[in-house]
């Protein structure tokens, strides 16, 4: 077990499985090849070529492009082809959220293949004997990672929310924090992997922030997303991420990064080039 | 001028105008056709091949192999198609420091396209309104980059030092700091990047650390690289970055990464994405 395979299986699709979802000349998702197929019902919508999957040209607009793939996200739910309509807007994009050329339903995120960007947050305390990393565990009746450990604070960024507001909002539901407190983070980077999902690839970009938490501050979640809790040293964390596989998948990535952005590991790692390369893909 | 044309200057080289140079099935370096051609004259050390040059495989072992290369750059020197000889060997590998295949001369570093490796600290002190880093100016005697911008303190690696070792020289030598405050600097990640010089590429991978500093400690340089040493708010040294070239090149790189670890560059830049993605290439 090691910290580089963390990042392997947050990599492990080949997006030559693939086909790429095009609106106009961009790249904006990409398909399972039987997915796809079953896209054939909507000619009004999608042209389906042999390599690629093309949303119709005739669609010009952002509202046009929007509603006519809600209205197919919502008949493929009928279908059983998508879990659940979580009626959350997330954009559809070549690059970043503030490019979208239209939206999507959170739910088919995954089945179409398009970026997920998110905000999560590691909140730490620093006592005489080092770093200490809050570590939230996941409530059992959740769909996605019941029961894993997770980051103190982790959400999706859903379209229209700014960055900071849907910081303030998930500080607040997941780990109870007010707006003072959660004003105290502070953007640290990114990481960026292109996962196999059951339900497709998730090829994400998230933010990651430091918090730095007074002592006396005790998180509580309000919106029953995490269970529970726990103070952790850095380097029983650093273990558990090196060792288990007791995180949800992309938390791990966002430990790795605090760990070498704090020094807990440090370039005399034989796989130091490595970890810090493959945190983030190019470009 | 923007943060991504300081990425992009350090990263101007066609890797596929250079000929890889292969040490057994591992590639360690990459050379200029015209440089290569030079080295038809000791076919008892090298292998001119089409589209590659190979250290001949009699020299099978870590001395052999030093010694024939070593022999070979002082030649060169001779026929000023290297510059100087350095006397610092520095490592000849197709991944880390430790995996040194043989020793060159650092003087030919460009030349044969090693990779090097290298420790930057940025040294930065908290006030109350804010961040300030410490920035050098390089004397104008240097041989390389006289009268730029440096970081607060930047060394190549030798062979044979560790990473603590040369850290703690290096802080000496440059900022006149003793092992004790030296102690202080802790790693924060890497840069890495492929530049085109006028001696050849340079496909380099240099370590960052911070540094925190005491208010009253002020940096005296005693090797003579240095010419004096500026406390500069964030903000300012961002601008430098970002508006001019007065940086050591590969400085502007370790510099972006702090601004980025530090939350100065936030993900509400357009660029963002690019930036943190461009900072490493790929392992």
């Amino acid at each position: 077990m090691s910290f580089l395979e963390r990042i392997h299986e947050c990599n492990n699709a080949r997006i030559d499985d693939y086909l790429p979802f095009y609106i106009e000349k961009e790249i904006v998702g990409w398909l399972r090849p039987a997915f796809a197929a079953a896209l054939d019902q909507w000619p009004e919508v999608f042209t389906l070529e042999e390599q690629a999957v093309r949303l119709h040209p005739q669609l010009s607009d952002f509202k046009q492009r929007s509603d006519a793939l809600d209205e197919v996200v919502r008949a493929l739910i009928r279908r059983e082809l998508i879990g659940h309509y979580l009626a959350e807007s997330y954009a559809v994009t070549p690059g970043t959220r503030e490019q979208a050329r239209c939206l999507i339903d959170r739910g088919a995120v995954a089945q179409f293949g398009v970026r997920a960007f998110g905000q999560h947050i590691n909140g730490y305390v620093r006592k005489e004997d080092g770093l200490y990393m809050w570590v939230g565990r996941r409530a059992m009746d959740r769909r996605l990672a019941p029961g894993k450990l997770d980051n103190f604070v982790a959400g999706g960024l859903p379209h229209g929310l700014s960055l900071q507001e849907n910081l303030v909002k998930e500080c607040h539901e997941e780990a109870g924090l007010d707006a003072q407190v959660a004003a105290l983070a502070r953007p640290a980077g990114m990481i960026s992997y292109v996962a196999e999902t059951a339900n497709g690839v998730k090829p994400d970009v998230m933010y990651c922030y430091d918090i730095e938490l007074p002592a006396h501050i005790n998180p509580v979640c309000r919106d029953g997303e995490v269970e529970s809790f726990t103070l952790m040293p850095v380097n029983e964390v650093a273990q558990i991420v090196e060792q288990t596989t007791e995180f949800k998948q992309n938390c791990n990535l966002v430990i790795i990064d605090f760990l070498i952005r704090h020094g807990v590991l440090g370039p005399e790692r034989e796989d130091y080039i490595e970890l810090c390369s493959r945190l983030r893909k190019p470009a």
